[in-house]
């Protein structure tokens, strides 16, 4: 009964037996080598995108930082919701590798920007001067640190506000195959032809060991990208074992039936706890996390049964109540939801 | 007949039977996890340095930057070989990740710093004032990116002179197991009973996937380093995958095996090299790389038969020479070398 | 009736008088003049801080992120009021001195950081992991940029809070003067007794022509200042001609004399424009700045006479109205005042 | 006899009574006031560039590490001569300001890249990958901090090195008025019309207080300067008086009277020097500083009698010899000379 994050389970047996058919005889370091290549052509066949720059790197961190510290001038301002990964769970990572950029924080829903607030932070940015510095990137994460899912409306919607203001768009996609899973649109449609410049593809919560994938849509728009990953350390060696992963994940759809069945099992979870006495379901559920207020007592229960979730203070209903996060991921079992629902039922 | 660099090379099978071990049921991400205390446990049991602080990363140019930049003021000057890797093949990680700093050049043969030339270096930057900057460490690499091995006594001389400037000493151990396989001394007898601080463990190219341990041998010297880490998005998720890796290269002395298998290997290499006419060794063979001059005809018919090797200009006997550098690796096997000296032969 | 800055104003006689006076024989360069080093020992004696490290440097920006960037490491967080000059105006110079650092903005009314929000902002940053960075440092603006003053018992109250959680204090004093001129107290009790560690004392809108003192009241805390002011470019080679400006402000009590004028002025002004119909002062006046919303055509009247101020669209009461800022200078006479608001009366 | 340094010299009377002119009623702050415009029209004008953007600021490191980090990506590798004043003398200032650029040393006499030695370092850096990092600028100082001029075909030789492998050329002009006087050129010959793209224009060490102009010949070259001047906290506020110090040297031929004025100084003193048995001139004199070896009683002579100048290891003719650095300024007197020489001479 682990529910504490996509993060803390297996690699699926598929990546697995990828990363062992990988080993195989001398291969040319550094990303040369024709499993690379393979799997950079299939990232862009998944994301019809025949153009873009795909480059695989170990952690969404660096995924995150690499993407946006290549779309913005080293003072450049950075909007993001006041939740995002970015803001509050990467050491300042953006200050770092853009060397002075900021992040400017924008409240909504969740998880998800409000149109309302972007405007209004936009509008606040647009002195024109030295002073204010120079408003640059937009980035969403989709699906949302609070388990929000973005229609590839409400991201167009966006993106149109941040190009009307002179912005580049980057989407977290950490968790982006449970929120493409979820919407059941296609990659396409939710990032390049909704606005989107550059995407973090996540692969590790997806089931691989570790991989996120770079994509620039238009690779004029990074022209440094390359030297960024370099000099941060991010170009691994024996670069075949990153990509492998990837290219396991995308054959046969495998990355869209695990993020699939990550979701149902969250949708499960969330139905069966809105009928336990005294739990509220903090925020809808879309993708694969619930944000939940659980009464003491079944807390209590829970934890002695060995059932192992975060307490999560920043999605909470009121201050006081005993607000966690529950995560799904692609190797939950529906007996272990029932099994939490019932402990937690008592 | 890959000679090119022994990071081409396939992983260790009992590193990869050590993956598929670590890929069962939930484990705390981020370095929480079990096996990451084992594998942190075993590398400070095998450097004899219980009290050392000891992190994973999935990237030697990663590791070499974080340990230099924890050590290290955002100004400093930091004293390396002309020929360092972190120097020529990095793209500027130290200034990067020190936000400020500089390396400074210093020659000597076969890849290792001359005393000499460092004394007249730390001379050079003896000047106490804010214009002149302050010196601030020492990196070596050992086994060097010329081939060369420093003894302990050469560390130790090295680093009495560092130590006598007020300078840290870091290690660049990428292919430290070569150097203590050729040694035959102890770990700990090459770094901090020699005065190294910090060490870059290297457990890639000595037959893992990917990873090395950035090693402390006084935590205090280096407070900040798991933040540098975090932000430079090398803090791996699904942690105990890297861990796996190092604790299978650790036990029962397999990393030494290796290490000295690939020794041999070059050794094997290099006497058979110059026994063929017209072929010169450019530097004598101490670890398990060959930098060799050779015939513009062996050259040609090696070439054809489907050697691989790279031309190394860095370093060679006299301009216009086609020298080159052949690497031996863990999977290298005789037979190879036998059949490439042959193909050079004719 | 220039209204716009107090550093659109002229450079005050005495102060002229004394460059012209430094203006003889040769002198060390970079600070190693006796005119430093006397201009030092009057801020120390003025601040009753015989230990403090004090240094002279041309801009407000300069000597904020110089005080800044040597307090905190460079992945520190900053906690700062939302409308300060550091977060809004100086084009993100904390990331960019830092190398990494973020500003974290707090509310409160007339610039003044809220207490309450000040514990809130420190409780959701006081998770202690890699993820969310580190909380290093709180800066206070006196006289704040909303025309706001803290007493000495406002600030001790604030770098309580920031002591007991580990934070250094910063006091951005471009206004100190008026701060000091309005609460008739000590330099000493509102700043070192106070809990502030480090100041940023302003002379240049105080009367002079480009200087500001940085202060560092335990030198220990900020032991790599001076080389980040060498390779920041603020450490000028004519130094004397700094040290003169701050030694003829700070004899015979001139500096509070010229803001101590200026705040009289910004009283007559507040004064005399409460009574003129139509007009609202938002933040009552404190130091020397004024923030009052006008009808319109009062506005137009007063343009087409040739006042000068600025509209201030961050200080104001409602949406839509017209909101402005005036600010008195050492300059400002009692007849420009009456004038101003003749005119706007109309 | 202060022959230290042209810094710790006066303010020309010229200047002076400049800034005291300029001391006169409101002015728009930042740089938007007339006088501003002004001066940089009359930069323009004496440059022969109308198009060129035009800034000031008030240290010599301060323009160049503003000029360099504008043109190279913060990664750029940035070649200068191995005695430059921006590698040996500004703390680390090119690092810091590019967020990771490195500085490349090149030999050369007097101070003078040699171009068989930067064709050679070139070469070198041609190396097409990320792994070497990115070649991006060229830095001439002119003349040269070891005494030396480049002429215009000399620096239209090396720009023409510098394009043709895709780098920008800056060049430190903080004595471009002794090089210009000493040619006889004029400034475009020795600037734009000699491939140079950005010019710190030194003004302090002329006869200012503190002003030099950072000069970029094509602005589409530097498109985020301003930013980056703003976050470094060199954009003065009181900006006329930065404005008015170089107006007033650019007016009727101020500079190049001044500089010429040190040049015949110094070539009074090499010449006089010369003569004087056991002193040898170091390098051949062509600007404002002399480089000569003393005879030890020689100098304790001259030492006693109150004659200041530095001791200066960086440009001797032996190990072990006193080698000394003599610079004449613009308030040297021929009686100065005359008197230390007949010190030295006993």
């Amino acid at each position: 009964m682990n529910f504490a994050s996509d993060n803390t389970s297996t690699v699926h047996p598929k990546v697995m037996e990828a990363l062992i058919r990988a080993n195989e005889g001398h291969a040319p370091s550094y990303g040369a080598d024709a499993l690379t290549e393979a799997a950079k052509a299939r990232v862009r066949e998944v994301l019809e995108a025949p153009e873009a720059e795909v480059h695989f790197i170990a952690s969404g961190t660096g995924a995150n930082a690499l993407a946006i510290s290549s779309l913005v001038p080293s003072w450049g301002k950075v909007f993001c919701h006041e939740g995002a990964h970015v803001l509050t769970s990467e050491c300042g990572s953006i200050p770092f590798w853009t060397g002075g950029g900021t992040l400017v924080p924008v409240p909504g829903a969740a998880g998800k920007i409000d149109p309302d607030a972007l405007a209004q932070a936009l509008h606040e940015s647009s002195r024109p001067d030295v002073h204010a510095g120079e408003r640059s990137a937009l980035t969403l994460t989709n699906s949302t640190e609070a388990g929000g899912v973005y229609a590839p409306a409400e991201v167009a919607a966006l993106t149109a506000q941040a190009r009307a203001a002179g912005l580049a768009v980057h989407m977290d996609g950490a968790r982006f195959g449970n929120a493409v899973a979820a919407l059941e649109c296609t990659p396409a449609d939710l990032t390049h032809r909704a606005g989107v410049d550059a995407l973090s593809f996540g692969g590790t919560k997806n089931g691989a060991m570790m991989v996120e994938a770079v994509v620039i849509f238009d690779p004029a728009r990074a022209p440094g990208l390359e030297m960024r990953r370099m000099r941060a350390g991010h170009l691994l060696s024996k670069h075949r074992f990153l990509a492998a992963q990837m290219l396991a994940l995308l054959t046969d759809g495998l990355w869209l039936e695990l993020a699939a069945h990550a979701n149902a099992m969250a949708e499960r979870l969330a139905a069966a706890l809105a009928a336990v006495p005294g739990v509220t379901i903090n925020v809808p559920r879309q993708a694969n996390q619930i944000f939940a207020t659980l009464p003491a007592e079944a807390h209590t229960r829970a934890r002695k049964a060995g059932a192992v979730y975060h307490p999560w203070p920043r999605v909470q209903a009121e201050e006081g109540d005993l607000s966690v996060r529950m995560v799904c991921g692609w190797s939950t079992t529906p007996d272990e939801v029932d099994r939490l629902v019932a402990t937690l039922r008592g």
